[in-house]
C-alpha cells in the first residue's frame, strides 16, 4: 500500500482500525495522542503542540476497517530508530484491533537509520551470482558436531549454492561451541571455493548476548565469513542498525524470522507483513529478509509473501532494495514455482529436504540445476 | 499456571494449542522438533536425538485448546537468553494457533541469565519505601524543554513520588536532548530529596541505539540516576539482561511494555501475559515491570493483570521477585481499588492525570495521602 503525498518532514504511519467504522475518528485521535504525547492534550502547553502527531485522514475499506493516516513531526524520532520503532507502533502495540499497514520516512531519517549496507546488487556480487536467484540452505540440525557442521558445508559449497548460513538455532551450544564451528565452517567453505573457483558465502548465526557480540564477529571475520544471520526479533531491529552502520566492508546480514511472527500473526493487531519483513527490516539493514513462504511448513499466504517482497524492494528514500528470501518448508522441486512468482531477484532457501538421500553435493547441484532451468524457463 | 514435575535438566515449555484437538498430537510433535531441530527427524543422525525436544504430555482444556509440555535439553539453550528465547518461541511464533502459556527453567540456567538486580526488598531500600505501594510518574510530553521537564521532577519529588520516571518518548530529542535533560532532571529531584529528606529516585528512559547506550548509562550514573526506564521490546531482552549483569550496583530497571503489545493481544497465538511480562521479563532482569491495567486505556483484563502479577514474585528457581506497574490511565481515585487489586507489594504509575489542577507537587502529594489511605484501610 502506498499513502499520498504527505507534509514535508513528517513520519507518516498509516493503521488499520479494527472495529465499528462510527468510532474511527476519536480512536484515530486519540492514537496520535497516544503514540506522541501520550498526555491529555487540554494539559499540554501550547507550546509543545509542536511535538504532537496529527491525523492526516481516514477511509474506510470494509464493514469493519478503516485506515488512518496519521503524521508525526519528523523531530519526535530525534533520528534514531529505537525511538522511531516507539513511535510508530510503541504503545499502540498494546491496543486491540491496531495494525500498523504503512509507513512513510522523511529521506532524511531513512538515511540516518541508513537500510541495507549491500543491497540487492551488493549481496550477488558478493556471491558471484550477477543473475537468477541466490540459492541458500541452512547447516542444522544443532546437535551435529563442529565437525559434522563443517563436512555439510563443504559439501553444500561443493555443490554451488550462493549462501550457506547457519541454522538460527545454533548459538554457543556445547555440541558445537562457536568459536570451533565458526573456524571449522569458514575453512571448509573456503576449500570448496578454492576447489571449484566458486564464491559460496559462510553465514554463521549471531543470536549473540550482547556482551559477546563484538567478539563473535570477529571470530567469524577471522574465519572468513561473508556476513551474519541476524535475529532481530530477539536483538532488536538497532542491534541489525548497529551491525550494518559497523561491520567491515563487504559483509551481508541476513535476517531471520524468529519471534517475529507474533507481530504478524492476527490479522487485526500487529504490523502488516509488508511492513515488518519489507520496510522496516530493510531500514534497519536487511540485505536480504528470511520469511516462511506460503506453501510451507507455516501459514503466509501468497499476497502476504507477495507484499513482503515488494517492499524489499519498493522506493524507500532511496534506500538500497532488499533480498526476499522465502523458506521454511520449501523443496527444489518448487525452484520454478517460486521464481515465477518472485522473480529472479530472490533468495531461494532450502534447508532440510536437501538431506534426503543422503548426499548434500548432489542434492545442492541438482537445486542448482533446478534453479537453473527455471530462469531459463 | 503451573506444570508437574519434568525431568531434571530440561527446559519445559507449555503451549496451548488451538484449533481442532484431533491435530494436536501431532502438531505438538512438530512444533518440539521446529523448536529444537527444525529438520526431518528421519534424517537426522541419531546421536543428534540428544538435541531433540519432545513432548510430554498433552491435555485438552476446552473444544478448541490443548496444552503441549514440550521438554527441550537444557544444553539446547547454551546457557543464553537470546538462545532460549528463539528454543521458546522463535520460529513458532510463525505458527497461528500455538500460544506460549508457561515456562520452567532448569535453576542453573535461571541463575545464568540472572533475573531482578535488586528486586522488591532492593527496589523499595533504593527509594526508602519499606512499605506500601510505590508511587511513580513519568516527565512528559516529549516537546517540553529539559528545563520543563526538570522542574515537573522537582515538584514530584517534592510531593513525595517514590519513583520519577521518563516517558518512553524522551529519548534524544532535540527539545530536550539526552544528556542536557539527565543532567538537570538528575540535580532537581536530588535538590527536593535535599528539601525533603526524602529519596525520590530518578529513572532516565533508555531508549538508546546500541551504539549509545554505555555512553547514556554514564551519563545518567553522573546526574545520579537511581536506575533506568528500558523498552525491551524495542532493544530486546538481552539487552535488559546486560545492564541488570553490568550496571552499577543498586541501580535499578523498569521494563516499559512499548511493541510488547503484539505478542499479548492475540488470544490464540503469541505469548501468555504472566509469561511474557512476569517470568520472561522477570528473568531478563526488571526490577518492575509496567503494564497497562485493566480499567485504564488500554485493554487488559484484571484476570491477565492478576497472572503478571503472580509471574512477577511466584517462583522462579530462586530468582528475586519483581514488582507489577500498573499504569496506562490510572488515576488518584483509583489508588485504593489498585492497592487492593494487587496488594501493597505494587508500583503504582500515574501519569497525564496528575497534572490536571495545575499543580504537580500537590497532586503528588493527594497521591501519597490516598495510597496511604489505602494501605491503611
Amino acid at each position: 500500500m502506498s499513502a499520498p503525498a504527505r507534509p514535508g518532514g513528517a513520519i507518516t504511519a498509516v493503521y488499520e482500525l479494527w472495529g465499528d467504522p462510527a468510532g474511527a475518528a476519536s480512536r484515530a485521535e486519540a492514537l496520535a495522542v497516544e503514540q506522541s504525547h501520550e498526555f491529555p492534550s487540554h494539559l499540554a502547553p501550547s507550546h509543545a503542540r509542536r511535538s504532537l502527531g496529527h491525523v492526516l485522514d481516514l477511509s474506510q475499506t470494509g464493514p469493519e476497517t478503516v485506515l488512518a493516516r496519521v503524521a508525526y513531526p519528523e523531530s519526535l524520532a530525534g533520528g534514531e530508530l529505537p525511538q522511531l520503532l516507539v513511535l510508530l507502533f510503541g504503545n499502540c502495540s498494546l491496543l486491540p484491533g491496531v495494525r500498523l499497514v504503512d509507513v512513510e520516512l522523511p529521506p532524511a531519517l531513512a538515511r540516518a537509520v541508513g537500510g541495507p549496507r549491500l543491497g540487492v546488487a551488493g549481496l550477488r556480487e558478493l556471491g558471484d551470482a550477477p543473475h537468477g536467484p541466490l540459492l541458500a540452505t541452512a547447516l542444522k540440525p544443532v546437535g551435529l558436531s563442529a565437525a559434522e557442521l563443517a563436512e555439510q558445508a563443504y559439501q553444500l559449497a561443493l555443490g554451488g549454492l550462493d549462501l550457506i548460513k547457519e541454522d538460527q538455532g545454533l548459538a554457543n551450544q556445547r555440541w558445537a561451541p562457536y568459536a570451533e564451528r565458526v573456524a571449522r565452517c569458514g575453512e571448509a567453505v573456503a576449500r570448496a571455493n578454492d576447489e571449484t573457483g566458486g564464491r559460496a558465502v559462510y553465514f554463521p548465526a549471531l543470536n549473540a548476548p550482547v556482551s559477546q557480540l563484538a567478539e563473535r564477529v570477529d571470530l567469524a571475520v577471522a574465519a572468513g565469513a561473508g556476513g551474519f544471520l541476524v535475529t532481530p526479533g530477539i536483538g532488536g531491529l538497532d542491534q541489525l542498525r548497529h551491525l550494518a552502520a559497523t561491520l567491515p566492508a563487504g559483509l551481508a546480514l541476513l535476517a531471520h524470522p524468529a519471534l517475529l511472527g507474533s507481530f504478524v500473526t492476527s490479522p487485526t493487531s500487529g504490523i502488516a507483513h509488508g511492513t515488518l519483513f519489507g520496510t522496516l527490516l530493510r531500514l534497519a539493514g536487511a540485505d536480504a529478509v528470511i520469511f516462511p513462504s506460503f506453501g510451507g511448513r507455516f501459514s503466509f499466504t501468497p499476497a502476504q509473501c507477495r507484499e513482503i517482497a515488494e517492499q524489499c524492494s519498493a522506493d524507500l528514500a532511496g534506500l538500497r532494495p532488499a533480498l526476499p528470501a522465502p523458506g521454511g518448508g520449501m523443496s527444489v522441486q518448487r525452484a520454478p514455482e517460486l521464481v515465477e512468482f518472485y522473480g529472479e531477484d530472490v533468495v531461494l532457501l532450502i534447508g532440510g529436504s536437501l538431506h534426503e538421500g543422503g548426499d548434500l553435493r548432489r542434492s545442492a547441484e541438482a537445486f542448482r540445476e533446478a534453479a537453473r532451468r527455471a530462469t531459463r524457463g
